[in-house]
């Protein structure tokens, strides 16, 4: 029962991006305006041992709605941007040759934002191969999406590593959906990693892994998270409503649990950052408010999957969603990758 | 910042089933099978004030998974059945002419399953028109998918209500997506009623019901829950976990929450008919099982609500769940009017 | 045997463009580039008689390609000034609201360019109904895509006008695929006139006109041929294969009939002036030669007729095409309505 | 000029039908019913010389009208049945392992046609791979669609070659919309051979063959002519027009060269099986008539070449045509592949 819809279920590949606590001088935080933010992080060998990562760069490119026209174009700019510095320091040269490829199922919204992405890509590579004159600032560029497993009955990991043999490209793009860690990242975030990616989960071995390591060319992934568990739905909300409910409890009545409107940037700055004691969160919650933070995730996953509820979902505008932002990705990388494209 | 996807929102209209508790007279419930159960509620006048419901007929076909095969055809075949019985209890004889409407968004998959539906029902209104030779056992029916109001400005009930005037049918069905008021629904049930629909909540006024009321012909509607909002799945959710550690506590030891894997069927129908004392719930929960049932969904939908995180969502194969479900919806009716159709 | 796909079948509008030798007084040609040209016609009550056309303006913006980008840009401003001539010619103000209809069928490619218009639309009715406060330069516009009545079974015309009653619009512009009437115009033109259209042919009536005269407010329709008989394409290339033996006959030896590669935009003009004496015709093309144009498309009109050949057919290019030329139409109108929209 | 959709054009496979009169023995014709007939021929080795086709078997499924719903049953039990019997033929046993490939491109109806078939084949190669329990009577099958060398900027042949080198498959299948080089075989036939294909004609070499000689594998593909050239419109429709007067002037009276509607079947044969004396044909169409087939055909060819309007067209009904002959191909191959599907 667990599985419904078997032949079509997509492999999900979580988020690329690091929660856990470090150190302040390994983050680089930059606010681009009131609606977007970036944020660096350089995972060093011996930090990668810490945080249980590979060790490289992981770049967050956070925003509010990339359906406003204004702050699309600035999401643009900064991912190109975030690329172009990426590709300097993998000491990518313009002559040098890449592929990209769209993961993900085509016939399946929140799962097609690579394959619709790959529609708007400018290839080059039959032309450099047909020895037609290409214009200067033009690099040589192929592309390929290569389904799901569900539809291929062929691990991506597969099709992509006999392809990478036989047409020998000088680095990888790899675009994705992915599945979201938190409920403020669905749509919001634009996730770049030069670490690598695992295409498919199903047989969960590792040589699965898309890397330099075992590809033994740079690999440069880049992944909006477009669906999210209800159970992280539910855990998330808890917290928040605990941080509420404190919140409430030092600023106005305890009994009056619910106020009226708030300026909800204000607001959220605020509940985000306070911490509840243990008494606290026994208080407000009772049993709930006692278990930590992993035995609670498990309780909420475990009840929502035994009643078969832990549903996969994704925001119902997600259509408009991936229209947009499979066009700021297709544009950032077009004009990335070739200099004559403006 | 609530509304983020302006212009091309889609107007939700809840789903149409009756949750309260009422004389179980009143209510005819069929099991089909494991899978499938039918309820049928008939609102009479006076229940019609206390349910706070439009007096008429309610049916609900359940089901586990309209992806499974042999299911799909059951509730093909259940839907034919119930759509007959309605338009014999109306009185509406095979030469009565039809109108049938797919209300929603083609764009949108999670909105789609009204004009998708529409796509495959068999249209014979011009061949009447026409003078031509109509064989035996055909219906005049006519279908338009109107769109809606962020794409076309123009509300969805002056559409109708100038078309209808226009071509006069003798009753209408109507088809639409819509959003579930529990977790358990969504994309697994059918729902249908005589009482008629408000296909736009835009504006906010009466006289938007389609209904033998208003335009004075019979009118069937015919929804699917495919969207929920997350405060839903996390109200629903803590009602579960209650449920789940009271469930515990008599069956195991307190303190070890979660256990093994269950059979969920019969742990589901076990949760689901307990009921827990106010001590219970305070214990479990603290000042969050203190809050009855309209407080606790007040709290978390103005939580969600404040940090803008109350999305709407579906479940990621919404995709292949409309194809299946406009199948299922267009065969019972293209079957159910026309008896030529088999 | 003609009509093999009778339920899906789309009705044919033939172009709107007026190819009759008139005086030259009467046609204003102007040249944008070596690539487009823009002629517009005036048709006097007199002149009507005469052309067996409506009086009005007919404006043709000729083009070689639609999908080079610097003529799309040049296409799009072209199309936006003459529909701006047209509001001020036909008197309508600032404040005059406008219903946009997309005729054809969406699940049709070569027939969908109406409805894929419409959803680059820029819609505003809704904001003025709700007395939403709407930005200066915005206009009131509604849209609506009623289908086809292969779909509907509904007379387009009768969705159109009993929604022009109910909703009021200060006038209409129409947009529909065509059927070219020479092998020249396909998907190369964009045709726009005052005197309205017929959205159906079905029935073959008078009433199915909508224009001025039977609704009563001003009706601009835009029109692209995307469609061609494949007796049209035998017919046109038959005179071109005339006129090539003559131009080869002056130009070179009567038995060498193929030469080598020729600039065709030279050849083009020269061979497109061309007119052949009864006699020459006949040599080169015997009994053929001799009928006159009438004749002999109905000649091949019946051949391939008889044997259920004389397909309708498109360029296989057409997915692109109309990608592209619903971004020019819905641009050049977004612009041409809202003074606030650049 | 001439590739004006340059990015997006899609290489062109002719189709697979051998029309050379060859003797008739080695010709076997299968009347199915009034609408449906099957050409199976051998081509010996000797036979290859002659013909210059490559030896091997060449079937055709000829058929009137593929949405007609009985038709499309029986069309597609002869497709099963031929392509059972090739397997036969090429020794393939119950658990040998078949790669399917879908060619073409997606985003362009008229060439989707692998694509879409691929959409509804049954995968199970993963299954096999995941040790999973596979149910009696289901195949080892995968599949994939590699994409157009203009999207992808790499031969089709070097992303097949390299993945069945890595997963090894047993056979080859692939499906591939073709262009036709007659008038009277689009969307009319499914042709079917066991000699290999050419997937791209980009670069003109040999190696680009798929077929046993060069992968080693058994290949069987399976062809639908989806769109033709507008010379050969032109051409084939000249030869019925010097038929079609012909016939009139052994019927009628030379002189009444249009006459009333006929049986269009019996027309048909009997003016297909019409020869026209060099006299006769002078006589109808001068000089026209003088050239031999091959000149003709380049005449035609140079003079639409030279204007630019040799469009390769599709009927306009294409999107409804691909998804049945979609439906129709992919049935036959799950069913002829795995006994267990029914």
């Amino acid at each position: 029962m667990k599985n419904r819809i078997d032949l079509k279920n997509f492999n999900i590949r979580t988020d690329l991006v690091i929660d856990n606590e470090i150190q302040e001088n390994n983050v680089k935080k930059k606010k681009i305006n009131d609606n977007i933010q970036i944020t660096t992080i350089n995972v060093s060998d011996e930090l990668s041992q810490e945080l249980k990562r590979k060790p490289g760069n992981y770049i967050t490119i956070e925003f509010t709605d990339v359906t406003n026209h204004e702050d699309k174009i600035e999401i643009e700019n900064c991912l190109e941007q975030e690329l172009r510095n990426l590709l300097k320091m993998k000491k990518i040269s313009d002559d040098d040759s890449c592929l990209i490829l769209g993961l993900g199922n085509r016939l399946s919204t929140a799962d097609s934002l690579g394959p619709i992405t790959l529609d708007k890509i400018l290839v080059t590579r039959h032309l450099f191969v047909l020895k037609t004159q290409v214009k200067e600032g033009i690099r040589n560029v192929a592309a390929l999406s290569p389904g799901v497993m569900a539809n291929t009955g062929i691990e991506t990991y597969d099709i992509i590593t006999s392809l990478v043999k036989k047409i020998t490209p000088n680095f990888l793009i790899v675009i994705d959906s992915l599945a979201s860690s938190t409920i403020d990242r669905i749509n919001r975030t634009i996730q770049i990693t030069d670490t690598g990616i695992h295409p498919g989960s199903g047989i969960g071995n590792n040589r699965q892994e898309i890397s330099m390591d075992t590809i033994g060319i740079p690999v440069i992934a880049i992944g909006v998270p477009t669906v999210v568990e209800s159970s992280i739905i539910v855990s998330d909300t808890i917290d928040y409503i605990f941080k509420h409910l404190s919140y409430i409890k030092q600023h106005y009545d305890a009994h009056k649990l619910i106020v009226g409107p708030r300026n909800s940037k204000k607001y959220l700055d605020n509940i985000q950052s306070l911490n509840l004691s243990e008494n606290e969160k026994k208080e407000i919650s009772g049993i709930l408010g006692t278990l930590d933070e992993e035995k609670k995730k498990e309780l909420i996953y475990e009840v929502l999957n035994s009643i078969d509820y832990n549903l996969i979902v994704t925001p119902k505008e997600i259509d408009f969603l991936i229209d947009k932002l499979s066009e700021v990705i297709s544009n950032a990388i077009n004009k990335s990758l070739h200099n004559a494209v403006k």
